[in-house]
């Protein structure tokens, strides 16, 4: 597999001012040098690290195909270590398209997605957990996630995740010294550091672990279901919710409203409102609530926000709809507050108070803009449980890497229950090396093709 | 104006491997160099066409933004002949707009659509002809429109104007000749020559004006309604037709068949099928022959394909139908030539053959796609009269161009009737240099500032 050439367009798809044609393997500069034309310089692939003026022509009919910058980074100082060329186009498709066409023909194979990542984690470049941040920097949504992100391309849940395999191995090399000399007995005084060890690790790795849930919430953005009976102002409070961030994200002329469309920012926590789009087009919860998909939305979410209207008498349906959450997490809100200050409100008010009581409730008036500071602090509090992305940025965000730290910590706790029965020590060392195995698998240390191939299968082309 | 520093997203919108974010100006170097810390060289800036790896960071609060490759070239040699700084960053919105935010932060302002061009030919580097190329390169359809783009972007249209605002330059001078001494009879001679070298030039623009349509169509598109009774297969024609060309124009995966998807490659001629949407979406014949916006758009087509069905007789809405298009270039299509041979279709294809005598009339099948290539050449020919781009790719293409160098003839036709009329030859200096300013305009010789911001509002943001 590696050892062949590999192109791609790494510009998004569209219209714009620069598009990029990225090779990267053994013969990119090769296959560059047969169909560029440099301005002036005619040995431009001695250098590295240079931009080189000039055009990309088909060798084969002498057509011109666009007037382009030609970079180049030489193994082993480049992106996938190998050696690298970026074409810099117009950013047109059709010149871009006929650039890669023109690589592929010259010896190149299209990349797969994410395969110069791929590669450059395969050559050493980067650990399996500073590769994933890479595609968290693409896609975050919020500057809090995006931090995050980086701090993990930077390496430091890398380092801290090498020091917890290093005591594993450490915890491995003292049972090996035991195992190596059968015939004296036990050592007790080494089984105490054990569990000792394996304790204390099992608390380092469950540390790490209370924040799991909220660096994936940082990650994914958290789901959340905006429901309640028709006209309680359900598309009011998603667009009240919506503006203040909106503003923030889009202020920028050229950025497309579209892509953030259904996250929200708030308080850094990117919020991703399920089925936005149904909730905007149809008030009709009536006919909805039967509906598989909208249990399948509240079944998927982090958080329920329901919604009631002031003005409006408890019924039948808010039953129904209390029936289908009260098993999530979820805030209660009321809103209209700002319009009848009557006996029907008060009476709203109680029977909502008594409802699913370990719920936060909220007074808003989406129409006014009132209470809904408050309700966004209990939206993040109420996930987050006041935590907050660690000053070091080094926290858990990835359901992977989560999994495998919850694989490895059941393995510790195996071993002590091994040692208080009096398990064979050269069968602790089994559980002992399961945990390794498990931690290493985040960073790649350990780990197989297929979890490999997943990983880069999430990427997108050209990266 | 020109003195500030600009800076735009460059890339398109959406998510890829690469995203750069372009600043130009004479504080390109200085912003970038507060925001950008280098990996290793802290004189980065020192070198010029350079790329240096290193991060983006805000120095306010020390916060990382992104991993990044900042490709610097100094003025004069760079796209715009100020320095010019690309901050390739990974591919997301947010660090890209985080990236950007910085920038402007730091002291330069946010670009407009196309101002890097419009200072390249403020600047110097790219004639008008030239810098519109571009944009034509960045949206061309076909590789026959990219050739001619980039082959104006290379600067041989831009010789072939120069060369006749030259020779009347030239003209002018002998006139003056004749003003300067205004003692002697007017030379008749120099008339002689005056006129016979309009005439010359006059033929010389006609000849380019020849091949301006064509060009138009190679630029633009050729706008063709497809338009006929319900079922008759204007759907399945229109698949049949967009078939060939959509394998060819998308077989690379990543690129989105949505940006093409109105527009089919005929021969090379880009063919922009209008109201795509409408015909796809209802057969509806009968309620829309009365709608504005089908008259619309058959008043806009370069193009009316109109398809009958061999199986169904002719009545009175083919009339409506023939009335709406028959002062139209056009092309009648029999279909379903497969499916029956009997008397009805006899009758249809005679009634048809009669009908708009001047169009051609062309038997398909679009189910077993028969006919289908005769159809292709015939609406290539009927469009470009056999006219190709020349081998020099020195064509019109453009309407703005074709539109001065009208002005131009007319300016030229007015000296010609002078001269017969006996003017004196002061006033037909008035019209010489009303072609030379027209002429002058297509490359920005002589333009005004309105005409040059139209040109450039038209571009993309980042370009």
């Amino acid at each position: 597999m590696i050892g062949d050439t590999i192109a791609a367009i790494s510009t998004p798809p569209g219209e714009g001012g620069i598009g990029i044609v990225r090779i990267s393997g053994p013969e990119a500069i090769d296959i560059t040098n047969k169909i560029f034309k440099p301005a002036k310089n005619k040995r431009w692939y001695k250098q590295n690290y240079k931009l080189n003026y000039g055009y990309i022509h088909d060798p084969d009919n002498s057509q011109i195909i666009d007037e382009v910058l030609v970079g180049i980074m030489r193994a082993p100082f480049s992106y996938t270590k190998e050696d690298v060329i970026e074409i810099n186009c117009h950013g047109g498709m059709l010149p871009l398209r006929k650039t890669l066409e023109l690589v592929l023909k010259k010896g190149a194979r299209l990349a797969e997605p994410g395969e110069f990542t791929k590669r450059a984690f395969l050559n050493g470049r980067l650990d399996l957990i500073q590769a994933e941040s890479i595609i968290d920097i693409i896609r975050a949504n919020t500057e809090d996630s995006m931090r995050l992100a980086i701090g993990q391309l930077s390496g430091g849940l890398s380092k801290k995740i090498n020091e917890i395999q290093q005591q594993l191995l450490l915890i491995i090399s003292i049972i090996e010294a035991n195992i190596d000399f059968p015939e004296d007995d036990v050592d007790q005084y080494n089984l105490i550091e054990i569990k000792q060890r394996v304790e204390l690790l099992e608390q380092e790795i469950n540390n790490l672990l209370d924040y799991a849930e909220t660096g994936r919430i940082y990650r994914e953005g958290l789901r959340t279901v905006i429901i309640g009976k028709p006209n309680v102002g359900k598309s009011s409070l998603l667009n009240v919710l919506s503006k203040v961030n909106r503003a923030i994200v889009t202020n920028i002329p050229g950025t497309t409203r579209d892509l953030i469309e259904e996250v929200i920012n708030i308080g850094g926590v990117p919020i991703k409102i399920i089925d936005t789009a149904g909730i905007r087009e149809t008030e009709d919860i009536i006919e909805k609530i039967g509906v598989q998909k909208t249990k399948e939305s509240i079944q998927n979410a982090d958080l329920v926000i329901l919604v009631f209207d002031a003005q409006v008498g408890f019924d039948f349906i808010d039953n129904q709809i209390v029936e289908l959450v009260k098993h999530k997490k979820g805030i209660k809100v009321i809103n209209k507050i700002d319009v009848i200050k009557n006996k029907n409100e008060f009476n709203t008010k109680q029977k909502v108070r008594n409802l699913l009581p370990h719920w936060p409730l909220i007074d808003i008036s989406a129409l006014e803009e009132k209470g809904i500071d408050k309700l966004k602090n209990e939206i993040v509090s109420i996930i987050t449980g006041g935590k907050v992305i660690p000053q070091d940025n080094i926290m858990i965000s990835n359901i992977r890497h989560k999994n495998q730290l919850v694989k490895a910590v059941n393995y510790l706790k195996d071993v002590q229950n091994g040692i208080l029965q009096g398990i064979a020590i050269d069968v602790l060392a089994i559980d002992i090396r399961g945990a390794w195995e498990a931690v290493g698998e985040i960073t790649g240390t350990a780990v197989n093709e297929n979890i490999i191939d997943k990983i880069f299968s999430e990427f997108c082309i050209g990266k």
